[in-house]
């Protein structure tokens, strides 16, 4: 190597890896160029998650609809082709699935084949994923069923209003409700939130909200990748955008779908993007995320906060996946690892 | 939206949404093609890290030295560049730094202007990084600093041999040497192992190594994006890559530093990829990673694995960060965030 080269590499080395370089001040920020590349699927997960992230990107991501009655009849659309999936899902996991109401909300009552021991007198409430504008119905279910088999929980689904015939914050009253009947009868510290995506975001906004209205919080919160930031701003908005084939990029579907439900609503409010909330006095929080998925930084930013408020705050982080991939499907390995530590976490944190 | 379309939206978002499509079997696997991109710096993160992130690629990344000569020139280049910045953070952080030998190998003490009271039993072994070929002497220094301040811990810094005047497994034997000799005097449970990088690398060794030769285990190990797999197998090496500022592509410097130290050996061995190894039975451990990362994905595997291992594991990763940016310069807030959840972890896992 001559010797100005070395020089030269050395001193940009000395910033990069002696950790001590002196900070420049009010360097003009520059963004970073990427050219084209090529992404392999990873070897480093299982086969059947490879299947997954193989999947091209998903089929008309950047082109939502632009009406309430084309997501209506999108959301319809969906709910019927996941019913058959669900059902299976269903069988596969013995769970049984029982329509109702609590607190004038529809929901799902998910048994499994089994309640464990130390769970009979704990419940966990669900709310399901999908923008705030999918997964009306059984396509609510999966998470649901996931966590009450994997963890032994006997598990509350909120069949939430979604628009076109209820706006924000019906979501989250409704979520609200259905808490509040739940610890009615169940001292709060034995009831869990379970939510992704959205309902990763509901969940959190459940907590903003119940210390506004003087609610006991609940003993632990379970939030996979939410949405925590409706305002499209957190770093792998950007570095993650056509690479992870689920949300493909903020320009696309599940944005539309959010700015859809706040019905011109602020984006920043916290209870539409609980990041910016105040989520001091939370209970112990697992949150789960991948490395291909869109909302990484949103999961990562309110791990970040947690921690900063001495919150006890557990972040799992897959290899690999894309939004939401950890609850695709129970005959993927890495799903049934993740609802696994979740139902770790659910069981060392609820009140016994 | 027309009903074709909104059918066949229907149907690749029931794969994607409703969490229960069915698996494809024996697809094809089909890469991911990302078209060139401009990445703008978060607003996500303090000003201080927005310096950091926006500083163009390292100079010289595909460019390292292809003799030994060229290595060892680059080192000492590199260190004589660091030795300012090292001595500027010393003084702001306010520790005492001794040159010594323990165990027959250079080390540093490095002590704070006050030891905590519960830590007055306790003692850290640190081993530095740079690719298992840099960061001689002082240049080791800036995370043993860190701790030691942020923490109010006694630190031992591992200055040990490096190519090409000792290939592996001399880095490996000297950090244990000093490691045997520190619990010869000190409860092995009230030792804690700190190391980034290589050293992330290097601290998880030293468990399959103590495992291998009977020796205690530690009482709690942090270990920054280590360099868990040298074998370039991983993800975010791919999606990463031309992003993360500091190693950028695993065709790059880092990977070739650790060819040259392993000097033929293969680099699938657990003592220089610990990802392949058998961590049971280790201590509870703290991973510390990045957004940009090149090394996520390598520093998530160690976690995950840990995990289905039964250990108490925490992973903490950064919004928008690259290759160990957590540990550049003190005067980074998330910097010191970093190293508060590090003696956090200590103080709560060490034995009193």
């Amino acid at each position: 190597m001559p010797l100005a080269s070395s020089v030269r590499a050395a001193l940009a080395a000395s910033l990069v890896l002696a950790a001590a370089g002196a900070l420049a001040q009010n360097a003009p920020l520059q963004p970073r160029e990427l050219p084209a590349r090529r992404i392999p699927v990873p070897s480093t997960v299982s086969p059947e998650l490879q299947q997954l992230i193989g999947q091209p990107l998903r089929t008309g991501w950047n082109t939502p609809p632009t009406t309430p009655e084309g997501w209506k009849q999108l959301a319809e659309s969906l709910r019927a082709a996941a019913a058959p999936n669900v059902q299976a899902m269903r069988e596969r996991l013995k769970v049984r699935v029982e329509p109702g109401t609590l607190g004038g909300v529809k929901i799902y009552t998910v048994t499994p084949e089994t309640i464990r021991p130390e769970n009979r007198e704990r419940t966990l409430v669900q709310v399901h994923g999908g923008c705030y504008v999918l997964n009306p119905a059984e396509a609510a279910l999966p998470e649901a069923m996931l966590i009450a088999a994997i963890g032994g929980y006997r598990v509350i689904a909120v069949d939430y209003r979604m628009p076109p015939e209820a706006y924000f914050p019906a979501a989250l009253d409704d979520s609200m409700a259905v808490y509040r009947a739940v610890i009615a009868k169940t001292d709060p510290r034995r009831v869990g939130l379970i939510g992704t995506s959205a309902g990763g975001a509901l969940v959190l906004e459940m907590g903003l909200r119940a210390k506004q209205l003087d609610v006991p919080l609940p003993g632990a919160i379970a939030s996979g990748t939410p949405m925590s930031d409706s305002t499209k701003t957190g770093d792998t908005f950007h570095t993650n955008e056509m690479l992870d084939n689920v949300l493909v990029s903020p320009e696309g579907f599940c944005d539309a779908a959010a700015a859809f439900y706040a019905n011109g609503h602020d984006l920043k409010d916290p209870l539409i993007s609980p990041v910016y909330g105040d989520m001091g006095g939370f209970p112990p929080t697992i949150l789960t995320s991948g490395t291909r998925d869109l909302l990484l930084s949103n999961t990562v930013r309110v791990h970040r906060k947690l921690r900063n408020l001495g919150i006890e705050s557990f972040l799992q982080v897959y290899e690999g996946q894309s939004h939401a991939h950890y609850g695709r499907d129970d005959r993927i390995p890495e799903v049934r690892e993740a609802f696994g530590e979740i139902a770790y976490f659910f069981n060392k944190h609820l009140g016994k």
